[in-house]
């Protein structure tokens, strides 16, 4: 670069600025409608677009018409394989929310219909979730006991789910849907790890037969709790406890090194809750420490519309736990849609799946279900069962349904501890430690977050997990614009490439022009940490021109590419870094200055300043003119303005 | 760029990664020291080191040895004038406060002392400030009445006073001096107009005589007060507060005019005072309705250590009240003195001004002051009447001590309506509409921010406006970051330069070819939508192909020159792309992803998976071979590979 040709250099474009309005619909229309949603209303007749609207909000009309035989085989087999799990696992979480263990059949028989209806995966199998279940027992279980005010217990956890249910369905019809994406894999990793520890030992209860328990959820209370109370424990619950954890793991284990046996892995609650049945019925085990689950009453669910207690002087814990308990089923339940939506390529439409979620809640807690959400266990069986599409969910409540006619007798004597133990089998399941490795080698703040919102879960509670989480996944962002990086930019040998010196060490410092990149929008949140750094820069580089002795700095270029927005701090921030260059004697050339950023320098009358020739497309055209000058001594570039190209102006 | 020679390309450089406690360190380093304050202890003798580091703890040891009579000579003139105004507006804040008005001359007493010892400002004067005043009286006002309680009413302001000066201290010490840019400048012009406003609207008491007046602080609030009791005005001192208000405005619009008789704006509020002492005296307005000052204590500063009441049961309001007056003294104290050393072309160390104000403030408080700053007025005065020093600071608080011991008698006299014009003159001086107007023009979110905030304090209170301002201003930074644009580049013609086509309308799509540029880091909050958006643009570009009919698509090209950085759910993001790109029978290219971004592709084996030949320096170099792809039907750029430089691998 030493020579000093001087080429035309093409000049920055100032696009026109857009009305207000115009301007403003666009920027609401990318943030609220990012998928243009109206795409396929465009030029459509009315009766069309009315038929396209009903079935966007209602994706069963849009997918039943093609709905086939084959694809119903499928679906019978998946959604039976899922009944076989959902009904252990709806008693289990029941028991985990200290409600009714009936409730959890409930739920698992209208919510499923309605999200056949409106739902828009075709993987999701729907049912209560163990995360939700044992915050719904952790937050109401503080004002209102359950085993000594049952009834109001029950109508809290109803109106909360009613609560849930209003919160999902109002993000997704506000479009808000992206409230959930702050909620990052790493934020859900580790609180769901964290989350199904605390789930495993709350089960320390059921498997070592205690009557007595904490109410508190993190590890210290709990160990306390078991370990004050060691002549209480029952060695015949630990032992079937232990029988059935480790039966549950083996297929689990069996089913993962063949998945064709998937189906192993799906029934085996059902065949523990059999097994165990039968183990007490024939061995009396109720009269030796063994609690059952007694009497569970036939029929459908019973409607529940008075039951929820919105005049309640608990109403705003029960609309606090509503809203908590329904972001956590969102976030895991479009997580687990959007997952295997990947598998099968399809698209699943977050806000719709919201609608879907909150209209399935509302409908649940009129009906005497609690909190349903899409658990990953339930939809990873339902997919390697080979389901195709919602209709599964609806074969599934079917046979709940059918369950809840005749069978529930059966269940009088299914032991505790057997669902203890397909609690713990399910949530061991959970602990991704695999994907905390694979966080740590990749990006280890995630890992942090990860591990914050882990810790937070197990030694604190479910709350403050998620808050350590969500507010270091927020610093990181804030971080990220507060502390901007900035690199010194050398030439890429025979090339009119300029790359970062930092990545690329065989690039070329350029004699006498210091060129600086800023990795971030300039905002009043880093405007003056990026007066000091780059005054920092411009000292660090004189200093080190003075004691090699070559040359002095001359040219000071700031390549803006990577700027995509300032604001008024940003501005004044640029123009006190002209004044400072100013003073030394230096001049300050800015490079490929976006069009957002042109705009607003021209708006605020920078560009007068610091003159339109100072200010280049690229920072190759930038160095090559400054070199020119350097060379012709020629102070300022006005001179040779007339080489400039003006066929674009 | 129809031809298909096929340039070299530039290999991208992996650089190797840093150990990561190397890692934390330095970015720690860029988090909390980014003016690198230990540059100058570099290689230095200890003893040396010792004398630089008590140096940076207390600046006037720095500039002390080279003070000059002339610098004292100027800095004499600029001390008197500041304590003229210092003695009415410490007396008029102090009322303004609810607090006894002799604290108001206290406090221009101690606290100019110690910040003449550790400020680094030279401009800087220091004193109480409307806002932080009316605060306290809003704030501890809602817990203890001033009027039924004023023992403990001042107690709580002295401890505020500690805990504001404690806050100040910690942020400094902690190097969280960052925390007071998170109020941008647009907050700060539309949080002090509005503070200015209530202030102005609370000096209606005083000149309309009213005796009672409501405690809140909103216009809609202040406005029933006072025509509730319309036949409550007292005509004598409202024509004695229009006369003094008009006169002082007349002055500061003639200095303004006219700079070189600042002092006459300077010396106008004391001139009122007098003016003022003297009517009521001769004509005994105090018996007709004009309230006057009454008796002030002769004497220096009581110690009121034993004052502060930290275990009384409103110590939580006592912190609320501190931190809040605090951080908002700091915002302006610390705006103010950089915008003067930007005239003057020194610098300030923001930490180091923090540690400084709260020494003052900790120091203030156990000698009866109130909370101080750095009023913009007073400073503007200051640097006006030619200040070289914090020396004037000094000259100011003996003038303000001379007072204490000996003038405190007159102002017995002195109308509470002056006082009240006074403030009023101050305040309408800070309500900076030039600067709305200038935001409105120059960035429409910032007005947004400003107005908000304004609006917030003025039918709200001051802290709603400042929830408002704060929380506007932190959504825009999410914002930007969750909904980051996208734009398609093109090639400005005859070059082989690739900018966006929305700001060069000239610059030519590559036929077959969509090169996309992301606009923020990837992260989490964006992962989501930016799979939606560029897979909308993908759509929306094969649709606008097929229509035409020319070519079809064969590459998206990523330029991630713009993205600084990526998170593992960004890169999970890639991955989805890249699948749904390859069922699409499209290939994928990346250009210029930067080191922290390849960084983290190579650890996540995202490279193994795009292949390293798809990955280019530049936008023009991925085009080269793109093209020269596709006119010789080679589906492989590995086929080429040998023609890769290799010499800088």
């Amino acid at each position: 670069m030493g020579n000093a040709d001087y080429e035309c250099p093409h000049r920055v474009e100032i696009p026109p600025s857009k009305p207000f309005l115009k301007a403003l619909k666009s920027s609401l229309k990318e943030t609220f409608f990012p998928d243009d949603p109206f795409k396929q209303f465009k030029n459509q007749p009315t009766s069309r677009k009315l038929v396209l609207g009903l079935q966007h909000f209602v994706p069963i009309l849009e997918w039943a018409p093609r709905y086939t035989f084959d694809f119903f085989k499928s679906d019978l087999i998946a959604g039976i394989t899922i009944a076989s799990l959902a009904v252990p696992q709806g008693i289990s979480y029941a028991n985990l929310a200290n409600l009714p263990p009936i409730l959890g059949l409930y739920s698992s028989f209208v919510p499923p219909l309605v999200y056949a209806m409106l739902g828009s995966s075709k993987d999701l199998a729907v049912g209560t979730v163990a995360v939700a279940s044992l915050l719904i027992s952790s937050m109401l279980g503080k004002v209102v006991s359950p085993t000594e005010n049952p009834k109001l217990y029950v109508q809290l956890a109803l109106t909360s789910t009613f609560f849930a249910g209003a919160f999902q369905a109002s993000l997704g019809l506000l479009r808000l849907g992206f409230v959930v994406d702050f909620l990052s894999h790493a934020t859900i990793v580790g609180f769901m790890g964290g989350a199904a520890t605390v789930v495993c030992l709350q089960q320390l209860k059921g498997v070592l037969g205690l009557v007595h328990f904490t109410h508190e959820t993190d590890l210290i209370s709990v160990m306390k709790s078991i370990f004050s109370q060691e002549h209480q424990w029952r060695w015949e619950s630990a032992v079937l406890g232990c029988c059935f954890l480790f039966f549950l793991l083996l297929t689990r284990y069996f089913s993962k090194r063949r998945p064709a046996f998937f189906w192993i892995n799906a029934m085996a609650p059902l065949c523990s809750v059999i097994l165990g049945s039968i183990l007490v019925y024939v061995t009396h085990a109720e009269k030796h420490g063994v609690q059952v689950i007694g009497h569970l009453k036939k029929g459908l669910n019973p409607p529940s519309v008075s039951e929820l207690a919105f005049g309640s002087p608990y109403l705003t814990t029960a609309i606090k736990t509503g809203i908590i308990t329904g972001v956590i089923g969102l976030a895991e339940g479009v997580a687990v849609g959007r997952s295997f939506a990947a598998f099968k390529n399809y698209h699943i439409d977050g806000n719709k799946e919201m609608i879907a979620f909150g209209m399935m809640n509302i409908a649940g807690s009129c009906t005497s279900c609690y909190l349903t959400a899409g658990p990953f266990s339930r939809t990873a069986v339902n997919f390697n069962a080979g389901c195709k599409t919602a209709v599964s969910n609806i074969v599934m409540a079917t046979a709940v349904m059918f369950t809840l006619l005749f069978l529930t007798p059966l269940f009088h004597y299914t032991p505790l501890v057997v669902l203890s133990a397909i609690i713990m089998a399910a949530m061991l399941g959970i602990i991704d430690y695999e994907a905390v490795i694979h966080l740590w080698k990749v990006d280890k703040v995630d890992c942090i977050v990860c591990l914050g919102a882990f810790v937070g879960v197990v030694f604190g509670s479910v709350e403050i997990g998620l808050v350590i989480a969500v507010t270091v996944s927020m610093l990181r962002l804030l971080l990220f614009v507060a502390r901007p990086r900035t690199f010194t930019l050398g030439n890429i040998p025979d090339s009119s490439i300029y790359r970062s010196i930092d990545q690329y060490p065989d690039a070329n410092n350029i004699p006498g022009i210091l060129i600086l990149q800023i990795d971030a929008p300039i905002y009043f949140a880093n405007a003056n940490y990026l007066r000091e750094r780059i005054s920092r820069w411009i000292y660090e580089e004189e200093d080190k021109l003075k004691s090699s002795g070559e040359t002095s700095l001359h040219y000071v270029i700031l390549d803006l590419s990577t700027v995509g927005s300032i604001d008024t701090s940003g501005i004044s921030m640029l123009e006190e870094v002209k004044k400072n260059v100013d003073i030394k004697g230096l001049k300050l050339v800015l490079a490929n200055p976006r069009s957002e950023v042109i705009k607003k320098l021209e708006k605020s009358k920078f560009i007068e300043k610091i003159g339109q020739e100072w200010i280049y497309v690229t920072v190759g055209e930038a160095v090559s003119a400054c070199n020119f000058m350097l060379h012709t001594c020629k102070p300022n570039p006005g001179e040779i303005e007339v080489n400039r190209k003006d066929d674009n102006v």
